[in-house]
């Protein structure tokens, strides 16, 4: 562990020589201020320790501090961070598959990518102050339905395996889980038919191979194909015709998954009846990050819309009656489904979503295409020039005149030494090519090459031709089969058109980002949800070229520095958790929890105890847990909570007992989602154990854990972080995150696999992957490292006790007004808490609902909302956050409450109280007309300080029922927005 | 010039294979769309080509295109620009001289310096929409006046050296001239020697350079001195008692320069008396760039506040009574008082100094205290460690008991060799030091310093302690003479005690911004300011480590890259200007015009013309020309403008008829400052050049000559270009700029030279230097480079087109309600336009600054006011906004012309429109009492798309007469906020 030393030469103790551009008192200010003083005598604590005691069994605690170095300044790990990168060799990748060079406008990569005003924000569930990038993400729905030819897509997924998978387990449920086959073309990326395998086998779905134009469509009973197009080959086939009509002629699905840069140019998938079309938005100006974190998109048709897996946001209309944008048909979600819910997805890709779709607003539907005719010229350039005069027996786009090309071309030589030299020459010439086989190579172009690729490219497969003449013998029309030429127009909204100049861009970015909240504003407290600072220098290493410009299956020798940064960032999670090994495939939290209990399950079948099938989960449980179980073939069983919120241990053992040699794992929160350390913890896991169960805890309130205690001393034999939580990932508006998974021992032999680069797992007994990249979102891993790194174990415990102190501070200055749901014996609570407004709504109407809202008046987005308990609220501060801003946000909801107490007294009715007219927006405040019951001043300003620091909400209280009803997920004709203004 | 070579590998015309991602289409738009078209349309012309032909006369057209390579595109400009700053060397420079070492906050580097919401504002002229950035120089104020111990200080000036010349003018000026003996400390930084003594000739100055302790001060007629503490030997010298007393007994004024690092632990200048205190901030978080830009500042007694040089943000009132910034005193400076100014400074380093004041805001007190008292240590500990055991024969602290000193330390050899081995083992551990003489080296520490710097200083020194042993031996206590101790407080505002954390400065600079428009908000058309579009490539290598991390005075063999951008650049300017060579040592277009004057005056001095003092000026000139033609030492003579806005060149050839062998020069605009391509020009020119003079052209409106015609052609012998008007350098809220001058042939031995560097000039023609750093602002050069790298020679020359193309469509438009000043005959204007308010404030009393307020109501920054032509606007829209954009402002005039209109009509009173009342705040608008004459929805959103876009001005009119009767210019206490909420 050379990297982990002391930043003193020396290591001996504290002195004047130490840097002082310390991290610690940036992230959670200093221990020992006036500030936790004041907060301390609040609680009537004496000191930190008497209420981390108070709040935490003492049993639970660690006996010994983390093992991991003490912090280093922000200056040293950031020069360590850049040294690896540098490490990192920077090519030219033009191995494709799925990922392609892209050039991010510097507009959108400073302004968007590293700008806090659209990294920070929370997943937009407060519709009204989140209006700016549900614009854009609508704006990314209206593209991928423009381009893939289908009326309804969705704001994003994790990426294109997954994507794969959700089509299949929707088109599973729509046979209704009746028919088990499911066709995949031998033409998908590999990659993608091992996420698809991976996520078939628990469901026990029957994944049938093959080529599309011999497969026996009829002779199965097919839910569902999937076919790609253009296909792994490069090639866009006429067959995509035949794949439609012979799945859906034996009722199953027909699933295309394809490119969106292609579709600019090739009749897209929904114009010949492909049901669901989905893929990667990647090149699309995200940066490769040597896997991602990359928007996939998924499309599908009306009738489908309702069971699309992911978040889609719909217009409907505020209480104005103006449009506005909102998260749409949320029933459908795993937080309502439950184990019923048919996909366990509860994030997107906000972030990288809204950067594509930025890139189609300022290159618009003529650049697009200019784009796509410059990629293809120079894949036709390439093949002209090898067939012509190369070394290569065979290209693949002379082999298949009827069939359109795009962007890629294989090429077959004689003999695997010819190939290699090939290989060679290229790399020669920094540039990477794909090894399809031992005498086939591959090379897919994209946006960032020029003519010095081709003069480098044809030399290295034998042509003496220069590109141009290439070119010039290159026949130029991808597309020789009209049938498969785009006719139709996409892009067509004025959107697209309108903001073609880089000062328009900014501006409308800048305008978009004005409407949204995020932490560049106030403290977001969300309940399970950590928005924890996202300090710059953890961000500064994703955009480094070295982080960024990596391609996912770019050969290991390549890639020393992110070898040696995941390998330290392992490290650093197996000492502040205690388990032997952490896989960082998953891509979400849900992601975590899938690959996580399916290991259980291949532990459990590797045993021989296939049947142990049942998960118990908590009654209090995020809805994600029963979701991920039901994908992973398990059976929920629900334990109950007992009145005082614990987990009701006697129901559990009585479960236990009833289930037996059934008995697969158990599914836990810890702390609890109710936002106590249970002291039952121990004992809960052990009696699982004892009957052959395996414990899997979810990591969503790891932030409470850190330092104070690890998971395996209590019982853990899994657990997911949720990186975007606990390790400062920001939420990105709504992804991106990432849920890597840690696992004791004897469950190391089950970690996720990949076909295409060997990430240490053993191939035999591993799980297959759960995501398409080897290390899924890779770039935004250096964020949590750095964050380890710069906190050290001093820090760490410090931020876990100061989340905790927050939360009980918080709690305290409210309790005298409001009832705080949960807490121990001592009277204390976790890092978070919940706020019982059921007493309230019931004597006064009043719903958590107006509270959330009322909240914006005062500039603040509201806390987590009737989860996990219906009507309540649940507020976790976090560390990060000063006493100053939590006593603005308490200030705000006892004047709150204060507003309550005038409806209690019947000095204003509900009806037309501010609470239930909240959010207020500067149209109706400064409206002439102003009938209500309280001023205009109390409206906007309801405290003092609100007037320095007014954030107005851009539209009125959205319309839920009206927005599930009708459903509008594309652009809003500019008619609308012109009415609204008038 | 191997690195002009066109993208394109053969270099034969466009080919499918050329980069899409040219940069012109998204700074100025396609010069062949549809909003072209439309905008010929109503201009009544067929082409771009006629309208260009009926604007500027065909006798003044070049005949040539501009001799650069074609633009290339974003990608390439940019991995060119990275290219060349991989070639410099970045070492730990502890060279000194007035440049440190510094961490800049990764918050602050991403939020502020690469920001365009602070980087992209103009100058705060109007006020109400520049409270977040006048608040932040009132912190920096403050933190001057603070730290120095002077009671009012400015919002910065250029650089140390020029701000010591600023104080001599201001000591010279205080002296009515005279007196004329200034004495200098010989222990000053060598280049502030320099600047001092170039600024002093033309005055007729007489420089004593001296030694404190033994200046005979009583034996001269001193106006003033200056001394340096610590000096330029590391010491803090108890010398500085006797020096302000000696300067004041002989009624001189006594100027400090001082370090406000060291300032945190050492009494300040202010407390023992010193008249002004002036110095550097750069260390306070403001990157090396290789000279620049910083913000130097400037601090005086109350008595001196209203003679300081520069930018004074003050604290005044709005309309509603409520505490608000502005820029105070602007009578003194030179855009009123021209040739009777004190100082021709007309910027500031508004950028750098936020940056800065956002240091001292983040670090507060106690957090400068332990930077200064580490860096302290890091020195005492190197001095110890060198005295002890090392090969000196001499260190600077042991041989000075009596004195403090700070951060520096010099080391005296025996012999030369031993210096040099000393200085070699330093650089081979990629360390400079500074080789002050030839046995003595000095080390300066800094806040980047670490253990590991001492570690390798120690051996390299001839020492064999190890960092903590030397630290131990150290005698830490910086300054042993109580009498130099600091023991008053300082930074005890509450702004400096609040934002310690990161989400807390976060969050104070975001609420900061939110309250100025920049260009991510909309337009603004300054006349002559040419606020046109600051790309986001261009930016992107300003804060690259091998351009920002690199000490001015680092040895060149160290700065190839730089040395090659700069060569190119220079070249770059020559080809579209037609001059010789460029200087670009001039740090703002008022430092170009004094280098450029005092190089013509240095040109008649050689040829024994000493005589030729006399400067015409048309008197249509910026008033900067006049204070410019003064201080460097001319006699200015104004020439008449005509009727039609001309130069008269009648009265022309009278004034130089009469003064005959004493004409120096004439300074003259073009386009002239009232928007129009004079046809009289060249005639003018070859006048002057006739009579003996030489033409210095003023290059602020430059933007409407590139590529169309070259200075050169016209006839100027000299010219200043504004890098941040023409060549895309963003304003900075207030600064950076620069204003390199091009000369021509026989003047080019003139060009400012510099004492420490060599910049390739002849020291014995040329005129000393104009800045401390041998290229001033370097770290911004590469911005306008990259501008002309990406639009090549047509992307220049169309931009130009287009410039001229919207002033004229934007004149067109509102001629029929407003009226245009000044046209050609052809009724064309050139690239900006005036609009004569001054009927209409005859009929109606609606003044231009009633228009301008007005104009923020609707999201806009006013154009520029009252000059050239008091009662008027001057419109310069630029050539990157789209014509969406300029409809946008021209309907919000006609709106604005409508309201006048009902004024007109009476319909309403003067004192009761909307005009008079703007701007509106949300105070206003929303408040419960609303009695004004039009609706609250007309006062707030006068167009329907104004919702959309809203901006709120955070203030209402700031009272201008109160703001300057009542001086404040330091932080307004809490109390004063919290008041103003309430």
């Amino acid at each position: 562990r050379a990297m982990l030393v002391r930043a003193s030469s020396t290591g001996a103790g504290s002195s004047l020589l130490d840097p002082l551009d310390t991290f610690p008192r940036r992230h959670h200010g200093r221990m020992n201020d006036a500030e936790v003083a004041a907060m301390l005598e609040v609680l009537n604590v004496q000191s930190v320790d008497q209420l981390m005691n108070e709040s935490i069994p003492a049993e639970l605690r660690a006996t010994q501090p983390l093992e991991l170095p003490e912090g280093v300044s922000e200056t040293q790990a950031l020069a360590e961070v850049k040294a690896l990168a540098a490490q990192n060799q920077v090519k030219e990748s033009l191995i494709g598959m799925g990922y392609y060079g892209t050039v991010t406008p510097p507009v959108i990569l400073r302004n968007i990518v590293e700008n806090p005003n659209w990294y920070t924000p929370y997943t937009p569930y407060q519709a009204e102050i989140s209006q700016g990038r549900m614009e854009s993400l609508v704006n990314f729905q209206q593209m991928v339905s423009d381009l893939t030819g289908l009326p309804v897509a969705n704001a994003s997924l994790l990426d294109e395996g997954t994507a794969a998978a959700e089509a299949m387990a929707m088109a599973f449920s729509a046979g209704r889980g009746k028919k088990r086959d499911f066709f995949v073309d031998r033409n998908v990326w590999p990659q993608t038919l091992a996420v698809l395998e991976t996520r078939a086998k628990p469901l026990g779905i029957n994944i049938k191979i093959g080529d599309v134009s011999t497969f026996d469509f009829a002779g199965h009973s097919l839910f569902g194909g999937i076919y790609q197009y253009p296909d792994a080959r490069g090639i866009a086939c006429g067959n995509i015709s035949h794949f439609v009509e012979a799945t859906q002629a034996s009722n199953g699905l027909a699933i295309v998954a394809t490119d969106l840069l292609a579709c600019s140019v090739l009749k897209p998938p929904g114009e010949f009846g492909a049901d669901i079309v989905l893929g990667n938005s990647q090149r699309f100006g995200v940066p490769l990050g040597y896997g991602g974190p990359h928007a996939a998109f998924f499309a599908v048709r009306d009738k489908l819309a309702r069971k699309m897996p992911g978040r889609l946001i719909g217009v409907t209309r505020d209480s104005a009656g103006k449009p506005a944008f909102r998260l749409t048909l949320q029933t459908r979600e795993q937080h309502i489904r439950r184990e019923k819910a048919t996909s366990n997805i509860c994030t997107a890709q906000a972030l990288l979503a809204n950067v594509a779709a930025m890139y189609a607003v300022y290159h618009g539907p003529a650049g697009l295409r200019s784009i796509a005719s410059r990629v293809h010229a120079m894949a036709a350039a390439f093949a002209a020039g090898v067939a012509a005069d190369g070394k290569a027996t065979s290209v693949s786009v002379r082999d298949a005149e009827t069939q359109a090309f795009f962007d890629t071309v294989l090429v077959r030589f004689d003999s695997p030494a010819e190939a290699l030299a090939s290989a060679n020459a290229a790399l020669a010439a920094d540039i990477n090519v794909r090894v399809v086989d031992d005498v086939t190579l591959g090379v897919a172009f994209d946006e960032t090459c020029t003519e010095a690729t081709l003069a480098a490219l044809l030399p290295a497969f034998g042509s003496r031709l220069t590109p141009r003449d290439a070119l010039a013998q290159a026949e130029l029309d991808a597309i020789p089969q009209a049938a498969l030429k785009r006719e139709s127009k996409f892009l067509t909204h004025a959107v697209f058109n309108r903001f073609h100049t880089e000062h328009e861009l900014l501006r409308y970015m800048n305008r978009l980002q004005s409407s949204d909240i995020g932490l560049q504003n106030s403290m977001i407290p969300l309940g399970s949800c950590t928005m924890k600072l996202n300090a710059t220098a953890e961000m500064i290493p994703v955009t480094l070229p070295g982080i960024s410009a990596i391609h996912p299956f770019a050969p290991l020798n390549q890639v020393p520095g992110y070898a040696a940064l995941l390998k330290e960032f392992e490290a650093q999670l197996c000492a502040i958790t205690g388990f032997s090994a952490f896989s960082l495939q998953p891509n979400s939290g849900a992601a975590g929890e899938y690959a996580g209990l399916y290991a259980i399950r291949a532990y459990h079948e590797a045993r021989g105890e296939t049947h142990r099938n049942v998960c118990l989960i908590p009654d209090s449980a995020h809805g994600t847990n029963p979701a991920s179980a039901a994908m992973s073939g398990m059976k929920v069983v629900a334990i109950k909570t007992s009145a005082t919120g614990e987990v009701d241990l006697e129901d559990a053992a009585a479960k236990i007992a009833k289930h037996g040699e059934k008995l697969g794992a158990l599914m836990v929160t810890y702390p609890s989602t109710y936002g106590v350390f249970e002291a039952g913890i121990k004992e809960l896991c052990a009696m699982v154990k004892e009957a052959g169960g395996r414990v899997y805890m979810d990591g969503a309130n790891m932030n409470a854990q850190v330092g104070l205690m690890r998971p395996t001393d209590l019982g853990a034999d899994v657990l997911h972080l949720n990186l975007h939580k606990t390790m400062t990932i920001p939420h990105g508006g709504g992804g991106p995150g990432m849920g890597p998974i840690g696992v004791v021992d004897d469950l190391v032999p089950f970690l996720p696999s990949h076909p295409l680069v060997d990430n240490g797992t053993d191939a035999e007994s591993a799980i297959g992957p759960v995501a398409s990249a080897p290390w899924s979102s890779a770039s935004i891993l250096p964020i949590s490292y750095m964050y380890i790194r710069l906190m050290g174990s001093e820090g760490l415990t410090n931020a876990t006790q100061r989340a905790i102190l927050h939360a009980n501070y918080m709690a305290a200055r409210l309790e005298p007004e409001y009832k705080v749901l949960f807490s121990n014996e001592a009277g204390r609570v976790a890092h978070e808490f919940i706020v019982d407004l059921r007493p309230l709504t019931k004597a006064t109407g009043v719903e958590a609902g107006d509270v959330a809202k009322r909240l914006q008046d005062f500039g603040f987005h509201a806390p987590t909302m009737s989860w996990p308990v219906a009507g309540t609220i649940m507020i976790e501060p976090t560390e990060s956050e000063t006493k100053e801003e939590m006593d603005r946000y308490i200030d705000s909801l006892l004047a709150i409450r204060s507003e309550i107490a005038d409806i209690e007294a019947g000095r204003i009715s509900i009806e037309d109280s501010p609470l239930r007219n909240a959010p207020h927006t500067a149209d109706v405040v400064t409206a002439s007309e102003w009938n209500r019951a309280y001023s205009r001043e109390q409206a906007a300003f309801p405290l003092p300080w609100v007037r320095q620091r007014k954030f107005w909400p851009k539209v009125g209280r959205v319309d839920d029922v009206f927005g599930d009803r009708n459903l509008v997920c594309t652009c809003p004709p500019m008619e609308d927005y012109v009415e609204a203004d008038e």
